[in-house]
């Protein structure tokens, strides 16, 4: 069962990452994953007109972090421990990423999820990641 | 177009890997991705009843070997440059593992594929890894 | 032989990066490798009071790539294909990150470089980052 | 404080390992890490007269494990989560490997190393771990 939806998840992100919440937005959640999505602004991009790398690191990141809260609620202080990204396209730069996320396993003291990144439109991924985060004894 | 079908890529297993292709049975190919059977021996096992973690790299590994070559056919000697693996649940030590394949990138000189093994039955991924292959020029 | 040098690569950052180039200083490069540090600014913060994930990764991803430059000059167009990172303790909120890396493998088509990265002052590393470049043919 | 020696973890993998401790030698141990020599023989070899993934990823994995056991003591249950290998150059055939390994973090409940392997007498590695073992509370 759901411990957050998706309204609880974007007020959360809101509230605790004021610096980058406008960066994201929830589109969708459920006990599979989530999906979120990049709202692509001339500060995520590299020279050439590309999505960086960081950028594509940081939504990733989030992702993971809220399908581990959408599961486990918002008490949670998980961090990342791991992460595995593999770069494999170049990313269109005028166009949001979107960050497609299954929950792999949930443990009491690690859990694992992993990614694909799109450009919106286009169903060939420019990157795969995945995340570990280490969940803090309650 | 698949440039090798499942027979011939058993077949390819037992004339190039005679000291590992009696482990490993191509179950299911088609362009999304490929299903290898890992036959778990006791030589595959580790004290306490499991599966080793290098037989479970071992068939990530070949698995996605086997899907690149099921799309360029068998002439390449294309090589792992990375693989990245999660363990996260501890396989059952009496059941062959199964190990599923996406190949999520084949370009002219870089292939990826992720894989997720599970033990025979239970659908609770057992690992999950990523591999990058380095395809050299025809 | 280093094909650029401390200010050369400080030099290239900054009219290539012009956006973060102000958050990294080239501290010294030799054949080994080099040394970057990331001014730690409040908007790399996360709640908290820490690094922020991707600004450790943006860090890691600057430094092997100017590591290689220094070695093969500006002309390249080297790209990040994988990262793989592991985040072992919490940095320290008011103080610079230190990055050292090594250039593992300098090939005509892929380069690998790892690195440590630390809270200044302090000897245990705070993450440990790997990655690999693809070198476009010349 | 090293809570055992190169004999006693030689004993441990003997006693443990049975069916793979005559491939591993530890050759040295202090504080800083530990080098462990694979034994190349003609069932860690690939077709072409190069050492395998899997026993190169095998090496890494038992040269960190015992790390962590030098430190701790072998009452721990401690299982690899993560490991990501970067394969640089090919193996020479007919050479031993050497693991060195650097132990990065050792918390209360993961723990981190790094190696680098070599065919002996060749000082460009030809590949580069880092792992991650959770360590089961005592």
């Amino acid at each position: 069962m759901l411990k957050m939806d998706a309204a609880a998840l974007q007020r959360f992100l809101s509230a605790e990452f004021l610096q980058v919440a406008e960066d994201f937005i929830l589109e969708h959640v459920d006990m599979n994953g989530l999906t979120v999505r990049l709202n692509v602004d001339h500060r995520h991009l590299r020279p050439g007109g590309t999505v960086s790398g960081p950028s594509m690191f940081a939504l990733a990141d989030v992702a993971v972090y809220l399908a581990i809260l959408s599961r486990i609620g918002p008490v949670a202080l998980a961090v990342t421990t791991n992460c595995s990204i593999d770069f494999m396209r170049k990313p269109a730069a005028d166009t949001d990423l979107i960050c497609d996320v299954r929950l792999l396993k949930l443990g009491r003291a690690l859990a694992v999820g992993d990614c694909l990144l799109f450009s919106e439109g286009d169903d060939r991924p420019v990157a795969r990641a995945s995340l570990t985060y280490s969940i803090p004894p309650a």
